[in-house]
């Protein structure tokens, strides 16, 4: 073709055809079509009257998700990382204490984001695995009075754990700090109240338990939180994350729909389909989705544990939608996953930072978190690990 | 229904239907159905071995694109602003010297950013609506010895002034500073020649003239800014765009396809999108683009001046891709612009900053820039102001 003359480098590359996947791995979770649908309209201008009336409902979506009437709830245009930086840097100026709760990878990112933006760091470590140990959050704050913010990972993606965080947040107050959580892979699959726990700050990530696409960071922020934006004496070290800049932008902070400030291009097709994705959560309902997430993963935990599995976190500390599980000897951790996902379309996780190479994680997150789902990974699971699921099962149900 | 009771937002909220829209302003422009039906494809892992395999292959058209052989050229997961902001913070340590160029509010944001992390910031003004002034930035690089970074707009989009990136990168080079070239509007519509140019740093958008949806920056850095980054003293101010942390996850920097470090979760649909667009792109050739845009601009700049408009940018200094009229007397900014979308489906862009109420802009920007979206947009000019187009073009032409 005269085309293909005309540009080299479209003699290596063609059209990109997406494998079927079953995707059980930490997030990206299963997508609904409706919600690929959706993402597939036309796109239309970011300051399109139209755009704006969507932007009102995923902001009236995302209240009810959060369980809050925080004014300052939407969408970061951005994944779930730069949701954790913009909530730690708009919240700490330089020399501010914070208390930032290590149990796995995120807390750790944590870590890295404040000391960038000049705060002082209190790390409270509490080993991979495991909730935050509320008893040394409380010796924290006793030791650095003044502390500004106390910051925790409700569902720590890189290990399976689930924090209390309503107890965390209630400390933080107790000691005149804002609470800030990490609620990327809670949010939909845990219960979540940031009202009624009184959480100042928190961001989340589409592509876990809302199962749309990644590239979305919802957050909500409370008064006490936008006070204390407002109130910075330094700026923020970012202009695209300086919440200030944003919240005209997505008509908070006492603007009205008609005097919204351009700050920057919205992603405006992810929004059609984090719109869709929410829909899809409310008409099941919020505590529906909760409950099926606490069933199913019952269901997944009994088969693990007939097939030999052993789970990294305590029961009573366990995420339903995300299971981390020791790799069993004489299996490769790559050559394993390979497996599942070349011969059955199954991606699980490997294990992040102190966990790789010793962990798998399994996902069963928002659209991923089904009975059928649980059957396909464990019948690719009991596959790869030469373990027969129906002579174990008997054995166990005898 | 039992769904909508159980969750009281649905009351008042339904499926999001886009209308149709002829994208006529400063981005987004018309995005081609094959970009969004290739967005629609089921969304597979960021780790997935086939989504590494379209990294790759983004990475190669986006080189095609840019013209560069870098080897760290990818797209930032965020929308043009982190593209800038990236770009700006990470060739800069706090007290070095940045010389931005402001002639609209592109260059002005850089500016906001740069001190933000700490840079000493010298500013050489344009008036708005000129290209950037070459004596000036060379003034100012003699007045500034040791200038760390020359930072210029190819394309202001807010006042659709074309600069000399060429020379500017020259001029920078000459006095022994790295040049930062903003090609947000650009990349696609106006010859841009990285490697030619000697630019070191440049960043774009995907909804502009590549006619993606917004979400993602393009960008691509030299090896001497690749070197700046790691011999930095200090960490850059953001974890996110680190650009030390986020070349480890597209496989640069040494890093082979198998040792990619997860970094953050990349917006897989929106990649799926941005990789069809740049197929569509090179099947009509990147010169032929140029082309493409020159000759269209050349029939609406006819149009709009026999309707009377008159341009803001002087003749040799304007992007084909983005037109700058005075709004004419006695046409109300928002009720025109009203009309344009509501009666004839056409979005064009209001005025930025000083040019607020005073200005309209009317792009031509990839899936934009067709003869069709000519007629289109001069017709409904013709009838909101009043004016008949066949009678004034007879006068002209007679």
């Amino acid at each position: 073709m005269s085309a293909a003359a005309r540009s080299g480098v479209l003699a290596s590359v063609g059209a990109f055809s997406a494998p079927k996947r079953v995707l059980m791995g930490p997030g990206p979770s299963d997508v609904h079509p409706r919600v690929l649908a959706a993402m597939a309209q036309n796109t239309i201008g970011h300051l399109d009257p139209e755009f704006v009336r969507l932007m009102d409902e995923i902001k009236l979506l995302l209240r009810a998700t959060f369980r809050t009437e925080n004014d300052l709830t939407f969408a970061i245009s951005a994944p779930g990382s730069i949701g954790m930086e913009t909530s730690v840097i708009n919240l700490v100026e330089p020399g501010d204490t914070i208390i930032i709760c290590v149990n796995g990878v995120f807390g750790g990112r944590m870590v890295s984001m404040a000391e960038r933006a000049g705060a002082k760091v209190v790390k409270v470590a509490t080993p991979w695995g495991r909730a935050v140990d509320l008893e040394g959050v409380e010796a924290a704050l006793k030791a650095n009075p003044g502390t500004r913010v106390v910051a925790f990972v409700q569902a720590e993606t890189s290990t399976g754990a689930l924090s209390d965080a309503k107890a965390l947040s209630a400390l933080a107050h107790q000691y005149g700090a804002l609470s800030l959580c990490d609620a990327v892979t809670s949010l939909a699959g845990v219960p979540l109240e940031v009202d009624a726990w009184g959480i100042d700050a928190v961001y989340s990530a589409t592509q876990k338990c809302l199962s749309a696409p990644p590239g979305l960071s919802p957050v909500s922020y409370s008064s006490r939180a936008v006070e204390r934006v407002k109130a910075r004496k330094t700026p923020v070290v970012s202009w695209f994350q300086d919440l200030a800049l944003v919240m005209s932008y997505w008509g908070s902070g006492g603007n009205s729909t008609a005097r919204r400030t351009y700050h920057h291009t919205a992603p405006v097709n992810a929004l059609f389909g984090l719109h869709e994705s929410l829909l899809i959560l409310h008409e099941e309902g919020l505590e529906a989705s909760w409950a099926r997430h606490a069933r199913v993963h019952k269901q997944l935990a009994d088969g693990l544990e007939a097939l030999g599995f052993r789970y990294v976190v305590p029961e009573g500390e366990r995420l339903p939608q995300l299971n981390s599980v020791w790799i069993p000897e004489g299996i490769d951790d790559a050559a394993g996953r390979g497996r599942l996902l070349n011969e059955f379309g199954v991606e699980i996780g490997g294990g992040l930072g102190d966990f790789a190479g010793k962990v798998w994680r399994i996902g069963l997150m928002g659209q991923s978190c089904s009975e059928q789902h649980v059957e396909r990974v464990l019948n690719a699971l009991a596959a790869i690990s030469g373990r027969s699921r129906v002579a174990t099962a008997t054995l166990e149900t005898v």
